[in-house]
């Protein structure tokens, strides 16, 4: 039987810290999200991350001594066993943070996942999705994602979950901030849709979007939807890019869903259709037979909701 | 307790059809291979693959109702529950082969797997390589792969095991069998490593490859030994392509070992060296630290271990 008690989840991300408490039911009692301030480093951060810890449990009339456990997503790398955070791309100065003591300390447990495997299980848990194999991906500052297979959250040997945004799209392409060339990240991020715009208004400063400084991901999107050339090619070939590596992570996975998630897929139907489209004619038979592509319906509280499902879930294993 | 008695394995490739008589501890106490001779179409290489079965239970002295059971591996996309094999590329004309009914049909039962798969749960078991997820990538006619991850045998929710030949390298590359762009099958099968061969040599008359009709992948090896600059530049970008496929999967996948085999690879440890070396230096850490990359250690006998190893796991798990 499970746990009847609530969680408190914390969640930090690159741009986003965000705290809640969380029933068993993935029913959300309270949440908040501040900016991270990633300019600070880890010690400002990690405290005003156990400040929206307690402002949420203040929120939810919650008792720390009433919480089932503590659940945390961060960007990896890190160590899911000892919760000691592996310098994240994202989180630059992170290295070798020992996050999870820190807010065993301050909350009395600490169970610390990749956020997007965290994502992968809330999704699981809690998205009404019926399947038993399912990725996650996460389109936001980076791009990476999280796998549950036959209902288990998938780790791997390095406890990392897998690095999806590192299978390649062009092998001779952009420099990854991961060192190597033509990472998907390095094309369907917000920050890398960002960068090729910029790049591509350099060279065509008629764009629309030569006004903005800095331009973003949604700039792109919007500007594109109003038809500006350079916005539109950036855009699509966004677009084809995280459809041909969502095609590839099928044939490699071969779930029964993927569910993406993060910043970028506010742009809702606009981004799944053609995604979807692309994808499933990209993957191979029947992988892509089997397989459907949709967007998260839990929002900007995927991330809380996926640091609630690993503490649920490691709770249910002992 | 696993069951005694020995099985018979039989291996279908688009180049040979293979069959031996295997113990529980993976020794092979009667092998024999045959060419596939694919032009003759399923009915009469299904006939003969059972004349093979035949030939080496006599050559082992083993009564066949004195099997624990029959595994066969084959090219997929197949069905592992029905033994129906869907249309394998390496296969024309094997369009819902009842290939699994036939076998049973003849040596009275039939555990059907995805070669590449069964090839992995051989390496698990009979690799003597002491770890708990190892992914086996077949360079052969194909390109492909199986995984075993936490020791169990992953089929994925279509029951291919993965496609790992269909990760891509350049998405706008050239032409793959699967109908995308740029998947690493499209570079470094042994097919694909041939057919580039012939056309560099066509665009490079003086390269002693020119001599040959037909070039192998063997060839395009052993003049790279021979330092003939076509055949150096062939060679060396098919190593690059691997050593980077491999470094994906290694990213999404997060082995301790991945293990080659194949035809391509009888190339030995000038193939291993130069793909270990680029795969580790450009998968990501931490996942690159944990992992390695050996050669499989059963030569062209891995097919039929892992056909055997197929029906002992079945036989293992009821």
């Amino acid at each position: 039987m499970g746990d009847t008690r609530p969680v408190l989840a914390l969640d930090v991300g690159g741009t986003k810290l965000a705290a809640g408490v969380v029933r068993p039911d993935g029913a959300i009692a309270s949440f908040r999200q501040v900016p991270t301030r990633v300019q600070e480093g880890p010690a400002g951060t990690v405290e005003r991350l156990l400040r929206l810890g307690d402002d949420v449990l203040d929120a939810a009339g919650t008792d720390p001594a009433d919480l089932a456990a503590t659940g945390v997503g961060c960007g990896g790398p890190l160590d899911p066993v000892s919760g000691v955070i592996l310098g994240p791309p994202g989180l630059p100065g992170w290295d070798r943070v020992p996050l999870g003591r820190q807010v065993r300390d301050r909350f009395g447990s600490a169970y610390v996942e990749n956020d997007a495997s965290a994502a992968a299980l809330a999704e699981y848990r809690w998205g009404g999705w019926d399947v038993r194999n399912l990725v996650y991906l996460t389109v936001s500052t980076g791009f990476g994602g999280g796998v549950v297979r036959d209902g288990v959250l998938f780790r791997g040997a390095a406890g990392q979950g897998g690095e999806f945004g590192h299978v390649v799209i062009d092998w001779r392409g952009r420099r990854c901030g991961c060192g190597a060339r033509g990472c998907a990240e390095a094309y369907v991020s917000g920050t890398s849709i960002a960068t090729r715009a910029a790049e591509a208004v350099r060279a065509e400063p008629t764009s629309t979007l030569a006004m903005l400084d800095p331009i973003t991901a949604k700039d792109v999107f919007e500007h594109a939807q109003d038809s500006d050339p350079t916005a539109c090619q950036v855009w699509d070939e966004s677009i084809a890019m995280l459809g041909r590596a969502v095609a590839v992570l099928i044939n490699v996975l071969e779930p029964d869903l993927v569910v993406l998630g993060g910043g970028v897929t506010l742009a809702g139907d606009r981004l799944l259709d053609p995604v979807r489209e692309q994808a499933l004619a990209q993957a191979m038979s029947p992988a892509a037979q089997v397989c459907d592509v949709a967007l998260t319906r839990h929002g900007d509280r995927v991330g809380v909701l996926g640091a609630a499902a690993i503490a649920y879930d490691r709770l249910d294993r002992g």
